[in-house]
């Protein structure tokens, strides 16, 4: 795997053509044009086989796509053949929704612990596990081997929660606070922002 | 504006270099390099004096950008000058943390009405508004001038909310549900999916 010879834009839309190639799937369709799934994915047919030749060849000139082999290979391609197990950082009423939000686990993603900095909430269960204290973060994190850290704190908090997953060797941090975090150039950022996407929408409409 | 002109990839980071222009400012600074800017944002100098050249010239050469007037620009091409209005279906847990999410309000985005289909729901309070039956959907979304429908509700329900949202002009929407939706070009859909994220990451893991 030569990670950075792909560009990230590639790689953030491939989680989408495991979606509609899932969809399709479980539509009982076995091939796909690039054509069919850029009409899926509202992007044009060249940018899809332009996306999937940086992996390999996939599909047969004027044949399409076999749904089937192209999910399993983007899925090998994402390392998403495994499980990743993960930790919460922040119990509110975020952290709440979040533990409570049915799609992680089905696609490989366990939240096997939960964080709070706050002293009151240690102890109480959320979503079947007991909230741990920070200073427990570095002994379960090696111990559960957890690969992501998914922030929920608000955002004066949230650099230095940032920080102690770093420290504790976390590769990924999902973070929902509403702020741009600092992290090492190794580590991975996703950041979960409604107010980014509601920004870039507003460009589009038509002033009444 | 000629929106279509600008690749949406372009679109879609200008909220990111809003937050990096807000944080630059109320850290008192006057004047930021593409260099810096690239350093905060993550990116090449290079990808960002080419985005922000599709909008026109904001910076002098060797002097960097002015961080006030950067700022109040991209506001005013992202159509961020004004206030939008917003609809909220679906008031379970989500919707629950959605409204009460304190991001939204300050950038101009504002929550007016909520909904949902179960008539359970119907009538109770959640964050100051009445949750309203869908069969109020039209007229509420014109009267109030609804721009932007937010949809909480589970999957298997969320194409014939986006249905109905788009039959009452809603210019975009604001998609929770883990699926992806069927909308008319003219339409603007944002899919917040943790799941996408999380996929988009683990690519770049090592495995242990």
């Amino acid at each position: 795997m030569q990670p950075f010879q792909v560009p990230e834009v590639v790689v953030l839309r491939l989680p989408l053509y495991l979606r509609a190639l899932t969809q399709l799937r479980d539509d009982g369709i076995d091939v796909v044009s690039s054509q069919q799934l850029g009409q899926l994915l509202q992007m044009t047919p060249a940018q899809i086989r332009k996306d999937l030749s940086y992996f390999g060849r996939f599909g047969k000139q004027g044949r399409g796509y076999n749904v089937d082999f192209l999910l399993d290979e983007l899925q090998d391609i994402l390392g998403l053949n495994r499980k990743w197990a993960a930790c919460l950082i922040g119990v509110g009423r975020l952290g709440h929704a979040i533990i409570n939000y049915p799609g992680f686990s089905p696609e490989g993603f366990e939240i096997v612990a939960a964080f709070d900095g706050d002293y009151s909430q240690v102890g109480s269960s959320i979503g079947g596990l007991k909230v741990q204290p920070m200073e427990e973060l570095s002994r379960t994190v090696a111990e559960e081997q957890i690969s992501i850290g998914i922030v929920a704190v608000p955002a004066p908090q949230a650099q230095k929660v940032i920080n102690q997953l770093v420290e504790n060797n976390v590769q990924g941090i999902l973070n929902y606070a509403p702020f741009a975090p600092q992290v090492p150039m190794n580590i991975i950022v996703r950041n979960i922002d409604p107010v980014l996407s509601l920004q870039s929408m507003a460009y589009y409409f038509l002033e009444e």
